[in-house]
């Protein structure tokens, strides 16, 4: 099992990411080229098939065992207006999550998915990130590690949601951090804040870089001081998978600003991740941008719960059910082009 | 069972489409508005979910039976030199069809529909388009036939897909005849062709066009003149699909060329029709744009067969789990916004 006990084994994973197996990427390719079919006629479905041919090492990927895991986490800076929704909400949802009413309980059904939901220390709301870092280095890591512990090798595709309440101010300060640029550029309007909470959304974002901004030195760093449990959880459950040869299945603006951090500092970091969609939040076109992912698709979601990646699981379910079971040119006794 | 006997029984079906259930769509989005989620936070899931509710009249709407029927026809047009591969390979395409072999095979058992193959004649290729019309009113009235005999009340979402060597030469014909402009804007490389092959595609859509546009009155006579056998019986089934109530799931740029000339006619024509996806192909982006169709998905899949219909499903089959099987606020006591 992969676990980060302290800054340096965080780091040197981060440093020495593995790669996806070439040869697996060009055996599979070599039997899309015989699939009946006109070649590159499913589009994006061959590349999704020669991803997951990379980072599970077999020319026939599979899709049997689907992780999805959501994490929960409250937020310090919540008390600076910035959510439409109260923090208590946060656990009412981890209620619905544990009971099966939410939408990532549907869609997990539906997909296949094993759901985990794993509530971080709910009672115990971060730092409020305008005013102090959101956890000590100890909470920090605590996060990571939940994270971590949701990944395996026996996974054939992970995927991470999360729930909390004001988390996409962070999510922003994430960004704007890793990334540049203003605050007002990273804050949308999350769950529905209206113009007044969207101002006090980027004032607390800018408050926040302004306070750490410059001690943000390390993906660690950004993470301990302008992140959250569940979005530390997040990255540790991604860079785990990664370790793991586990392709990951990213899903919204949180899970994507979790990783902006290891993505600005190592740019091959997103290499086994595929955007499973674009969602309405405002920032999330521009973070997958320069994250250099193109999502699978967009359907102007903004859910969060991992809703996005559970639809896009479907996405490539269909794409490796063409890889592995059409049959060949030859096969078929099909002609090939003129 | 519905049937077109002649030209009027066709022209008075498409005269008296039938509407979704209002009531059905009203019932459906209050429930909605009490799940536990922010408004409109599924995006595009949540129109899916009230577009099948007015189709199937019910608040809850299900996707238990999937209906794919896959057309196949020949085309006097590609002794015109339009097509990549050659003619035989229709009928080699599908035998891999019935045998299980080809993508849609594929993809129909993992979106869960029943796939019926339905080869119109394909020893007798159509006529030339270029040189005369495609098919007599007794052949297109057969195909229409054959498409119509595909539906039936009890089905819960219908795809239609099609294989015809050289059959986008045709499908472009319909779509400049029935939604304006040259041949060269309604032209791509379908399966594959070469720059000379696009060449010759235009040439022949032009002479199609000039031969018969002044002789094309009706949606039938363009189809009729224009069409092709599995085309005619795409148009045939999803007409059907609406005198039954039947929602459909739009396939690529053939699908979508075959009922342009009804939708040119009676613009509410596409109201029981989700767009699966935005193919390659060149023309269909500007065919979902004049059909005033939003694709679901953009995978640059070019295949038909129905392929990029069948991935859509999957998307309908998160949308109705969601919409069915979520809590609502009160159930799951949760919070509503402040």
């Amino acid at each position: 099992m992969i676990r980060f006990p302290d800054r340096a084994a965080f780091t040197s994973a981060l440093n020495a990411l593995p790669h996806p197996d070439a040869l697996a990427i060009e055996t599979a390719a070599a039997r899309q080229a015989q699939l009946t079919k006109p070649p590159g006629s499913l589009g994006r479905l061959e590349d999704i098939a020669l991803f997951m041919a990379g980072w599970q090492g077999t020319a026939r990927p599979r899709l049997d065992r689907i992780r999805a895991a959501v994490f929960a986490g409250n937020h310090g800076v919540a008390a600076q207006g910035v959510s439409a929704f109260p923090p208590a909400v946060t656990a009412q949802m981890v209620a619905n999550f544990q009971a099966g009413g939410a939408a990532i309980n549907a869609l997990a059904r539906v997909c296949g998915a094993d759901l985990h939901v794993v509530p971080l220390d709910l009672e115990r709301p971060t730092g409020d990130i305008s005013v102090e870092p959101a956890m000590s280095e100890a909470e920090c890591f605590e996060a990571l590690n939940a994270g971590a512990t949701m990944v395996g090798g026996d996974i054939d595709l992970l995927f991470v949601g999360e729930m909390g309440i004001a988390n996409t101010t962070p999510g922003s300060a994430l960004c704007a951090q890793a990334l540049g640029g203003d605050a007002s550029l990273w804050v949308g309007r999350g769950t529905g804040v209206d113009d007044a909470g969207i101002g006090r959304k980027i004032r607390a974002v800018s408050r926040a870089l302004a306070l750490h901004g410059s001690a943000c030195d390390t993906p660690f760093e950004t993470l301990r001081r302008l992140g959250g449990r569940e979005i530390a959880a997040m990255a540790g459950a991604i860079l785990a998978a990664r370790m793991e040869h586990v392709p990951v299945l990213l899903d919204g603006f949180i899970c994507c600003a979790a990783i902006a951090p290891l993505a600005a500092a190592v740019p091959s970091f997103t290499d086994h991740c595929l955007a499973a969609h674009c969602s309405a939040e405002a920032g999330h076109a521009l973070l997958l941008k320069r994250l250099g992912l193109k999502p699978l698709l967009h359907l102007d979601m903004r859910l969060g719960e991992g809703s996005g990646a559970a639809v896009a699981t479907q996405v490539v379910r269909c794409a490796l059910a063409a890889h592995r079971e059409m049959a060949t040119f030859a096969e078929a006794a099909v002609a090939g082009a003129l």
